[in-house]
This record gives structure tokens, sequence and C-alpha cells, in this order.
């Protein structure tokens, strides 16, 4: 805490250096000394706390990209982040200096046709941090010290930074549960108990699901979503018949979380699904083969879930009432100088859930 | 017509003969004498006027059958039928004899849980028409006589039989209308420009759509489309581009309606969606590859369709008010005793859209 | 329990005397003997264990009836009831003797147009206990001994009687808070602290009710609330404006649950209401004015909620998982011999939340 | 035509006189000169074309406002206008001097958290035109000159300027169709043949309904709605048996649009419906008294219904398609200068449907 502080102290210059991890090719992750500028009005200085490693880090980390998305030029990776208001700029309230606060890596125009419509995850100039996607690309928030619009902060007190870091990752799955309906009573099926999965879980769970079952190919994985709360898991690598009394009749389960990207995932998934189910696809795979005629037959209803606007806000809201707890899932912590064993480590589902990096102790 | 009650006028013999279209092996459809009984309890005897051939029926004669689905014995095929009640059950209401109704091909239980909540469409115990789905198969309603349940028949005055055949597939594309949500004002693109593809472009325009563009790989189908109040087609075998215009930006239309069965229109179309759009699929096509991450990044809505319940009365209440005309999508017209070329020439899209059997003259 | 097979030991009669308790006019409540018959196909004896006085009971009890529905002949009260098999007609499945079971009082006829589209809880001819809307009037179920179809009970294995006699209401608040819609994260208001307001409590909760607030004009009835988990109850009568700081802006609460039929509190309720909120209204009120300019400006959305359907299941699946305890609100309990002086009790608010009726020890 | 750009060939003074319309008291109209300063950014002005009477431009000129809402000071009345564009702004594109456009009243502020989740019609800071909610008033659009945003400003190519003015109300029974959920095949009844109700016959029937009623106090009122579609028409004060028929059973309409504010209207609608139908609030009619307990035992769903977002530019485009002509419910117009004849003349239903009042010739 100290240490934070007395940075502030000094009279900031106008741009003051700080290092950021900025992906340059594949495997070619370096921190940099950046120079950054002050705050301007409505925005805050955020001292960066903690961020977790998301999937598509580790994908610009490992290959470039995912799909037609392709790093062109150097950028800072990291979109789930908390960290510590450091300086406010002109006109910002309800923050102050020294308010732990979780910052959504959303940043959509406002005033586009989505945008006007509500649907402002589908805001057609959004900057979103870390991503590839336009070009220029829209740089990251793994850095030291992050200038962010005062909209994109949350207040996480009573939540350790750590926690408010996974508000990011929970916000999707909150999506996803949103855009499922009424999951109240409802027997849900979630297949990839990675981060989204095990998140979603959580997200079920409290939305009043009556049974969550869960399916991945690693035990170590699974012991993850059984800590927070599934009923059931099912490893498919050694026990795939252990979902097949579920594809009886015309079907179980009401809603399925499809977490894992695999199309085998989803189509046993589908097979134990009952008429008019519904299938949340959160993954942002590829091309994905499924089978049409039982989704046809059954009246499924497959919807994509992309990202989140609201539900940002709600899930640091949810961590701080105490009805969810995500500590569990934070497996490993690494230092900013460590950060690339971070990624290794993220890299290895043996072992990992979700590893995050610590900017600044305390 | 004076043929028709003459056969009643005789004291009708217990079991009385009468021919059907059966069918034994691909290729191999006969016409054959079946010995029926009277209606019983509830039940009305029809002697058939019409019979229009489906894609299901052409799949038993030309592969006998359709992925998983095959046939195992003998099954008479047809589901698309009208035709004039002959004989009532005892307790029948509501019918005369003489009166034109188009049966509906599908008779739920009305006692299983799926019944019980309303999703009738999905009964466990579904007998319909001419499928070789359950074992001993459910036979179906090209025959000259058919003993119905009275609450199958809906009466079709003021229609001709022709088009009161036409009940059944108008009812599908009812039903993936009904479960597309309000169209009302929306842009709607469909692909495929066969009997369903065409049903569609005239529910989508009864329902108050503000566009609707058709595409196909055929012109001789798309004028069929023209015909009934398409606003633009777009032949993809000559003039793809035509349809990356409605790519641009974040896509162009509100609802898809995909009745080709092929995934590269369901791709082409995915990619004119706009985010939050609904893509109904119709067509019981087997696996399809899908741009899974398009879907998931607009957020679209998958929905499988599949056949219909009382929206079969809706189909016929729909002609009967004139809002819509199907007689321009009546193609051609054969014999019983020349049922087999209407099989052969509706395999034929360059040339026909719908091919009916007359069953009875007048 | 031996008294309860001692019973059954004996072959019983075609038609046996059993104890009911029927009402003959306000105030005019009898314990008399009737001859009972055996249970027919499908069908099951029950030996009443415990039978909740509703809110439609006391009406009846107190003033023959409410509004237009009155008793014209002497019928047998009662709809809240669990008890015993004691005896399996021909072809009932899953039902051993000795099996507690939840009755469910309602009994659809399964045919008619409302059934069919799976609105079975607005069936054309529904028969439901206690009821004296037809003529002649739907026998209710405060009696020994009950013959009711299968299909109607619920078996209800770790759950007391006097639990599993909460099914029915509670299905009720279940059918109101589906139709309410995804509840996850809302903000709740209740008003009306009586069994139902407080049965709504715990389903708001298990639904992921980020907030649940609770008004009435009695704290011993609202200490209730407070014991099944409302987070904020506020008395009307002593400190209305706690409700105006929720007035503010648009106003706070997506939710509002009216279960008093008082109109003053839906007036309050409507106008803490934020725009687009929804209020469900459960009490069978009779005209009740509204201030229908803040509900079209706020574009609130006001919907009956009438009985259940297959929320009598989900009810006792609720008690059973442990998810949702409901004894705390059984608060009194009187012999059949009694079951007068609960009547008085359960007529005073100021004591009673749930009076039961104790048919049989054990 | 040549008037309008002589106006605009003279190099315009930074403030111009203009007239308006201001209502000062009740029935204290006057036509008032008024310096109008020219468009800024994103900014056009207007040189008004038609302007349309409507229900609270009435309520303020009879009554000085309606309910809580009054004048507190002088006020600009008018909110359903169009007119032609005579001046662009700094960084305006897509008008040219010379557009004819319909002119949306409803300005949001964008940027608060109604207008963040797509309720645009429930901003916190909504500037309407011709509105005492606020304080200071918001000035209408009854005026020969209007700075408008860009934004307010759809096209109005292929219409007359009579038309285009109609946008206004339109768009709010677009709006309630919307709400009111899909419409195609339903039976619709319509309490309240005013401009509303009309203009409701007129949605209605272009979302595809099967059947659309209205009823009304006056035949010369129904006669409107005769003339633009409606199936059948029912005088209450004369013929009120004649909606009896439709109320045996469980009801028989899907939909009712209540468009009197008349709670009698509303009680002998909600007797027609059938279980789970739908009633649209469009008035805004202070308190209403409601057979509550017919709404809970039909679980019908009473949806207000407020003003309009994107319906504005979707009524313009459903009367530039040709899909619905409005031309018959322009009953009257008159001069600017006996504007106050058009209120008098609109005050009396039984010979005005819409008045409207003409700014400028061409």
């Amino acid at each position: 805490m100290a240490r934070r502080f007395m940075w502030m102290a000094a009279s900031p210059p106008a741009f003051r250096p700080m290092r950021a991890l900025v992906i340059h090719a594949p495997k070619d992750l370096r921190l940099e000394e950046i120079d950054m500028p002050g705050p301007g009005a409505g925005e805050v200085l955020i001292r960066m706390a903690v961020g977790g490693i998301c999937g598509s880090d580790l994908h610009y980390y490992n290959h470039g990209g995912f799909g037609a998305i392709r790093i062109k030029e150097p950028m800072i990776l990291g979109h789930e982040v908390a960290g510590h208001v450091a300086e406010l700029g002109a006109g910002v309230d309800g923050l102050a200096v020294g308010d732990l606060v979780a910052v959504s890596p959303s940043r959509p125009c406002g005033t586009c046709h989505y945008c006007g419509i509500g649907l402002r995850n589908h805001c057609e100039n959004m900057r979103f941090y870390g991503s590839a996607m336009p070009f220029p690309h829209i740089q990251g928030a793994f850095r030291e010290v992050l200038v962010a619009d005062a909209t994109q902060c949350v207040k996480a007190d009573g939540l350790t930074a750590a926690e408010a870091a996974m508000a990011e990752p929970l916000a999707v799955c909150l999506h996803a549960t949103r855009r499922a309906g009424d999951l109240f009573g409802k027997r849900v099926l979630i297949t990839g108990s990675g981060p989204i999965g095990t998140l979603s879980v959580l997200a079920a769970r409290a939305a009043g699901a009556a049974q969550v079952v869960v399916t991945d190919l690693m035990d170590s994985a699974l012991d993850f979503a059984t800590a927070v709360g599934a009923d059931r898991t099912i490893n498919m690598a050694t026990d795939a018949s252990d979902l097949t009394e579920y594809q009886t009749g015309k079907g179980y389960f009401d809603v399925l979380y499809e977490c894992s990207g695999a199309a085998p995932a989803l189509a046993a998934g589908i097979a134990a699904m009952r008429p008019r189910g519904v299938v949340m696809q959160l993954g942002l795979g590829g091309d994905m083969t499924i089978p049409m005629q039982s989704l046809t037959a059954k009246e499924l209803d497959l919807r994509g879930s992309f990202r989140f606007h609201e539900e940002f806000a709600d899930a640091v809201a949810l961590m701080r009432s105490g009805k969810i707890d995500l500590k569990p899932l934070i497996s490993h912590s690494v230092t900013l100088e460590d950060a690339e064993k971070g990624f290794v480590l993220a890299n290895d589902r043996s072992q990992a859930m979700k590893t995050q990096i610590i900017f600044a102790k305390g």
C-alpha cells in the first residue's frame, strides 16, 4: 500500500514511464517500458494490482491469434484486471484515490445503432482491451498503470484484488446465463470445465438451477467444478457412457453451456438435451460440425453468447453479496517479472485453472 | 362428385378393399390393394382426393430413408393430404358426409409429458403418417380411403382439394414463423427455394415482414419465390456476390429461414445476419458444419423447427381467409395410376415445385 | 403408523364411512360421516394426514364464498393436503401402500383446447378440490380418506406430512415466479406477508433474486418474512415512508409480487417499480383501482398468476432437495375434531401464518 | 415551393423571427413571434410544413394539462410534425436542403442508465417536444421554423407532408404492437376508435392479425376504423351486447389495444379476452378500476406502452413501402392563422379524426 501512494505523492510528470506485457509474435512476450499520459476529463488513473490470463491471451501468446484474428503489430495483452485508483481526472464522481476497482475492458462508443438499441456488446466501434480484431489493435491492460474511463470502474470494496480481477470472466458467464433465460429449477449440463465452465457452474447455481452436471476430459479440471458446487462430473475420456443415461427417451437437460469449443462435446451434449432445450455457445471456436438433424427434431435453441455489458457490474455485486465465492478457482499467481511463467502454467490444463499476474503487492 | 357418393350409397362391407402407394425398397413403389376397416367411435372415413409429394416421401422413394431412418418393412407413403368425408363414426360432431377436409398427419397421444406441457409435436408416442421412425412403421395417407380421427380433420370449405392438401407444408412454415417470433417489419432471408422455402415466403409476408430475399442455385426455383411475393431472389450459383452487399458492417437480415439443408447456404446466410438475428432451421439435414465463431460473436439464435401442431388449422384458416394463395406453387398433378411418374417429376427441381397425386376426380 | 394399516388390514367394504369437513353456510362447518368408494383403475386411496387452511377456505367459512363465487350446496373444503397411500387401484405404477404423498388438487381434463396447448391451469373442465365455481361443486380434500388419480400424487419421501401439505401454496408461488421470468440478480418487492407472500420470499430467493423487500401492515406477519430470508421488511402502517426511498428517480424494483389484494399496497408498489418492471398479481381480489398513468408511463407489465400445473411436482422436489425449508411457516396445528378452532385461528393474522389440520397422527 | 427557398436565399440573420403557437392558460392559445437561432453542429433548420393536433395538445388547450402535469409557464405546443430541411449545421450527412422530413419529437440523452440498456423512451433526461412534465417545460414544434438534431429527422420522400406528420402517432401504435409480441394470426380487439385506435387497426393489420374488432361509443369514429380495415365495429352505446358473443367460454381475443382510457371499455374488453391474452394500455388515463379477479384468473398480461423510439423510423418506412395508407385518417386541415379553430374542431369527436395545422403551403 505504501508504495502505491508514495508514487502518487510526488507531483506526477505529464508522461510517466511504466511497464507493460507486450506480445510481438508467438512466444515473443516482452516486459517493456512505456510512457503513459495522465487521466483526462472523466478518466481515472489506476495502479494495476492483478490481471488474470484468459484463453484469448494464451492464443495470442501461443499462436499470435486465433482464426482470422492475428496480431499485425505489437500489442499489450490482458483484459481481466483490477487495481487501485491513483488519480482522478476532472469531473469524476463516485470514486476516490485508493479505491479498489474492477475495470471493465469493454468500451462501446455509446452512439452507434447497436449501442442505441441496448446491444452495447455489439457496438460497431468497440474498443475491448487486448484485441487484435481492429487495426491499429486495441492495447490491453497488463500494465502497471492504466488510464480508464471512470464508467469502466466498478468499486470492489470487501473483495481482494484477485477476486475483483475475476469479474470479467464471471461477467461472460452471467451474460450467457441471462441469455439462457430463467434457470430456476432447471437441469444444466456444462461441457468443458475450464475457467468459463467452472464459473458457469457458479452462475447456474446462483440462478437457482436444480442440478448441474459438468463434463471434461481431465479429472483435475473436473475437481474444480466439484469444488464450486457441481452435482456431478463426468470424465468423457474415461466414462463417456455415464452421460448416456441422460440421453434416453427425449433427453434430459434443459440447458447446456458449451464451454469447450470441441465439436464432440457439443454433439454429446445435444444428444442429452430435452426438446426445446437451450444450448448456450460461449466458446469462440472456429467451424464446428453439429448434429443438425437432432437439433432440428428436438427444436433446440443454439444461442451464441459474446462478452457482456451491464453484467460486469452484476458480477462485482454478486461477489460482494457473498452469494458466490470465486477464490477456489484462482489456482496460481505469478509476479509481473515472471509473467511468462504464468503463460506457460496457464497452458497446462492439468495444473492450472485461473492463473493471475500480480502487478503490485498489497 | 357422383362417383364419391355412389360408393357410399351401397352398404359398406366391414372391410373394404382400396389401393395404396407402398414403398418396399428404393425405387420399388407399388400400388397395392389393401383391406380397410370402417371408422370407429370418434373417427371418420375419408375418400382421399389429393396428396402432395414431400421431400421425405422422395427420400424413401430414392434411398429407402434418410440418415438413420430406414424402412424395414413395406410402408404406405404420404402425409400431405385432403379428401372428402364419406362416413362418420359414432359420436362425431361438426363434420358431415361430403365435407372437404384437410387431414393433419400428426397424431400425438395427448397424455405423455410433452403433450401435457403443450409440446405436442414432441409427443413421446407420436404417430405421424408415412414415417419409418418407429417400428412397426406408421403407415401413410397415400391411399384411396383413410380412417382418421375426427380431430385430425379441418374443414376446408371454399378451397380446392389441391389447396387443402397444401395445409401440411404450410403448417410447417407457420410453425417456424411462430418460433421465429414477431416478424412485423423484419428483414428476412430464405435460403432454398423449394416448397418449404417458397411457402416460407408466403408465411413471412403474411406475418408482416418488411423485406424477403430468397437464395437458391436454380433460377427456375427462384421464379416460384418471385411469383409468391419475394422482393428479391439471388442465384448463388451465378450471382453469389449479390448476397455480399448484405454482409457488410454488422450484417443486415433479422431472420433467416434455412430451407436448403445445405451447409454453404447456411454459412452464407449467417454472414449476412445482424447481431442477435434468428436463424430458423427447417430442413432435417444430417451433420452440418457451421461457422460457430460468427454465430457466437453475433449472438445469433439458431432454432430448430420441427413439424407443427395447432398451426395445421391455422394454415387452413389462412388460406380460407384469402390472405395467402398457394395455387401458384402447385406445379404438377398426376393420377394415382401414374403416381411413380409424379415421384420422378418431383425429383427434378428444374421442373417441379409441388407435385400432387390425384386420388379421385372432383 | 399402526393405526393406519390396521384399518387397511381388514378387507375393505365397497363403501367405507369416513369423516369430512363440510361447509353448509357461513360459520356453519360440520364434521360429517360420508361413504367413500374404493379406488378405480389408475386411482389410489389415500389416508389423509394433514390439510392446510387456505385463504379461500376461510372465505367459504366466513362468508360462504367470495365475489360471484358462492356455495349453493354443502361442500367439503380443502385443497392443501398430504397423506399416505392406503390402497392401489388397478394399473397404478410407481406408488406403494404406505408412501407419503402430496396430493395436487388440480385435475384438468387433458383434452380441451387449453389442455392441448399446455395451459392446464386454464382447463375448460377443471375440477379443483373444494371449489364452488362450477355447480355441482367440486368437493374438497379435508376428509379422512380420499380417492385420487395416481397422477395427482407426488411422492414426498424425506418430508414430514406437514411439509408435504405445503406443496400446494408453494406451487402457486413457483407458478408466479416462472411467469415473472428470470429473477436472477433482480430486486424484488413483495406486498403482503401472508402465506403466499412469505412463500414468495422463499421462491424468489431460490430463483436467485438479489434483494427481497416485504411490506405488510403487521409486524407479526413481517417477522415470518424475515424468518424465511427477506432482506428487509417495511410495516406500511407505521413506516410507509421507508418505501419512499425506493420511489425516487425512475424507481427501483424489477419485480413485484402483489400478494395482499389491497389496492393501496399495489399502488405503493407500482410507485417503487422501475420502467419495464413486472408486477405479478397473485391474489384473487375483486375490482381494484390502479394508478394506470404510472403503469403506462413506466411500461409496467401487470400479469395475473392463477394456480399452477407442473409446478406442484417442482414444489415437492424443491423441498426434498433441501433448497427451501417451509417448516418456519407452519405456525399452528389442530386436530380434526378441533378443526373449527383452526379456522378461527387462521382468521387472526396477528397470530397465525399457516394453520394445518391433523387428520391422522404419524 | 418557391417561397420556401426564397427565404433561404437571403443570408439568414443570426436570430430570425418566426411564429409559434403558445399555450398560456386553458383556452389561451396565442400565435406569437419568437426569435430563433440558426442550426449548430449536427443540427438542421427545418421549415415546418404540417403539424397534427394530438390528444395531449388538446388537454393543454382545454385544461392546461392532465393529471399532475400542468403548464407553469407559456409553452409552445406540438409534437406531430413534418417539414422541409432549410439549412444544414456543420457535420450533417445524409440530409439535403429541400428534403421533406418527419421530425421525431423524442430526444433522449443517450447516456443515462435507461438509454444504456436500450430503453430510450424511458430516458431520465428526456426532452420530448411540447411537454410540461419537467420544468422549465420542453417547448414544442408548432412553429414555422424548428432547429432539430439531424438524428431526429427521417427522410420522407414520396410521402406528402401531411402523411409524414402522421409518423409520430403511428410510431406510438407500432411501439405498442412490438410490445404486444407476435400478432400474426391473432384475434385483436381495439377499444376506442380515436386516432390511436384507428392507427392501431392499421398496425395490427400490417402485423398479420387475423381479425380486428373495434369498439367505440360513436358511429362516426367507428366509420374511420372500418375505412382503414377493421373487420367489425361495435358501438358500445347502442349495441354493447354484440361484444358479449366474444365473452363466452374462456373468451376469444388474443390481444387488446386499450385506446379509450375509459375503465368500462377496459372491463368489457377483459371479459372478452382468452386466458393468457395480452392487454396493451396505450392511453395515459388516470386511476382506473379494473376487474382484477378476471385479470388474475385468466392470467392476462396488462402492459403499459409509452411513446416509442426506433419505431419512428419504422413508421416512415412502413408508409413509404405502401403497406399502409394513413390518408383516410386525416380528416381536417387548418391554416396557422386559424390554428385555434383546429383545436375546437379536434375537440369534436363526432366530426374530426385527425386535424392538422398547415404551416407552409407546398
